[in-house]
């Protein structure tokens, strides 16, 4: 799994106890899982269609930096499934996990499109020794 | 059920496909569990510690009104599990829901500490017939 | 009066003395006048046309949780006339008062547009009887 | 009476109908008077206590640029009262406006502190003849 | 330079450090150089096309007032060239100066497009002598 | 240059124009940069110096998913320099670049201090191979 979007903990990102607010992060979650599969599905038609459970393992403080990954893990004939962890970019302790995320492609009406994926698409961008000389934050 | 905060679905709501993005949705939902439980448990230090699975039954759009109800189903020691339903305040069509939110009362070192509750607290300010002739919106 | 929608006072809706900003309760008040005359008048466009004058009784602070009560107080030919009361959830009291808003029915053009409504709508999902032995928060 | 902060009316500021949304142009006053009255009291610590009916004489729409002017009209022991203007920067046209907004001088404690002014604060920078040839927007 | 716009320091401004968030300043200024350059132009479509370097010479705390002033220095053909000064309103330390703001005037499909100005133009409002006896905060 | 963060171009992110806010996108950038900063010279506290200048090469629309690269290009003592590169995610069109962002690390009083870095900090989960078979978006 590689790790893209990172935030960098806020006072607006807290909840009045002064930890990470939990829709704050389910939030960013959700856009990140409809980046990837609009990049995967070349697609930008793309709905939530379910979620499963959520365990929040620990929580972040102001000022942390946490990462958020996501993994294609089944192509289906109109979803995408992927799976998310959410990490402290610092410290690697997980924060959150979700196995399962689908989203499906539609068409301009809303209804369910077939999007003929059935493997991950390699991005050339996310290989750094194609860039240059090493991987680096 | 009891349904109460709602929402008037405005532009910043939406995704870029002009439906009500999940992820502002998740937001709203996880801010009304939190007070739900406060009240119930009567401690303003709660945490989200789960969330079952989530369906995405239908979507909203712009200038949609919806109403999120949650209700207290099973009192833990430290933990209280709701369940929520999110529908179309008009329509009555249902949105969203999840069987089970598990939110956790915490001390001030965001240790679990009993709450010492076992039964849905009960409010007149929600008993409408308390406060004139008739329910009302 | 009913109250339905509440806020979780969190650092984003604080000014910088550490109170509620009262811009930010204003803008709330103003959205939940909106969807009440929405429901009332079964008609999505509607305008704030005139507050009343507004007594700041009391301010919240972080963590607070605060309601939101609006009812219906007069029916014109394209008016509605509500009040409003805001208070603590916890403690009942009284953070501000309204006694009058009046929104405007339009039409698609923005011009005023006859309701024909005389009375509050009443809705079955605020009594709670109706749907099980008791009210609860 | 001077203009001073302006607004440029995004889709983030518009309600469902399309038309700037009251609760953000509220918001956005009750700033605009926090920062004229903090300026004039020289203190940081004031509270929003009172504000007199607001007429909301038209609107505005995407890419508007409004502007807020803000008076002070009397000086109390612990208070200041001023009356304000929103209006279209281009047009002219008047969108709002409000007789009285008493806001009141507070000390570390909330309460009211007398602020020993008793007539407007002459500011260098708004008189632009001491800054250049003439005034521009 | 004339100061218009005015921000009162929120906790939703600050970064995790406690200081003014680098980015919301820079947001706010091209904001205020947009507004500028389309009260001069007179053509609301108008889009950033280059900044010149930034010094960030000091920074702002929670409270704290601070002012923008745009100032004309460059007419082009289709572009206005700005400078940008922002200070603490109270005690005016300079926070942050910026030589060349240049905003280029385009049409309906984004293509530059002549402006046929070539000096700032002069509004009556921001001559304080001309709405009574003096300017004033 | 590795691209970390993305963003999906939603409403709230356009100008009144229909394209993507300058100013967001510069809000954008700083926190990307700072968050880099952070991760080089392991130090939270670190504040923004200064910004070279900034050339928009091309703007971005609605549902657009561009994506952030941020490289070190120089340790100083207390200060770090980086280069930048927006650009759309899909079609790889640059959006903006910027030849300098430096930042400077400080102590609890916010004086510079030195960080004793030299080089690029090496980070494992960029490297997509020690994660499985292959770099994926």
């Amino acid at each position: 799994m590689n790790f893209h979007t990172r935030k960098w903990i806020k006072p607006e990102d807290l909840n009045p106890n002064g930890t990470l607010f939990g829709g704050s992060l389910l939030r960013w979650i959700d856009e990140e899982a409809a980046i990837y599969a609009i990049i995967q599905l070349e697609n930008p038609r793309i709905v939530t269609k379910y979620i499963s459970e959520i365990n929040f393992v620990s929580t972040a403080v102001q000022s942390d930096i946490i990462e958020l990954g996501i993994m294609a893990t089944k192509f289906g004939r109109t979803s995408l499934t992927m799976c998310c962890t959410v990490r402290n970019k610092i410290s690697r302790k997980s924060i959150l996990t979700i196995d399962e995320m689908v989203f499906v492609s539609v068409d301009e009406n809303g209804r369910p499109k077939p999007h003929g994926k059935t493997e991950i698409h390699y991005d050339d961008s996310d290989r750094p020794d194609s860039a240059g000389p090493a991987a680096h934050s």
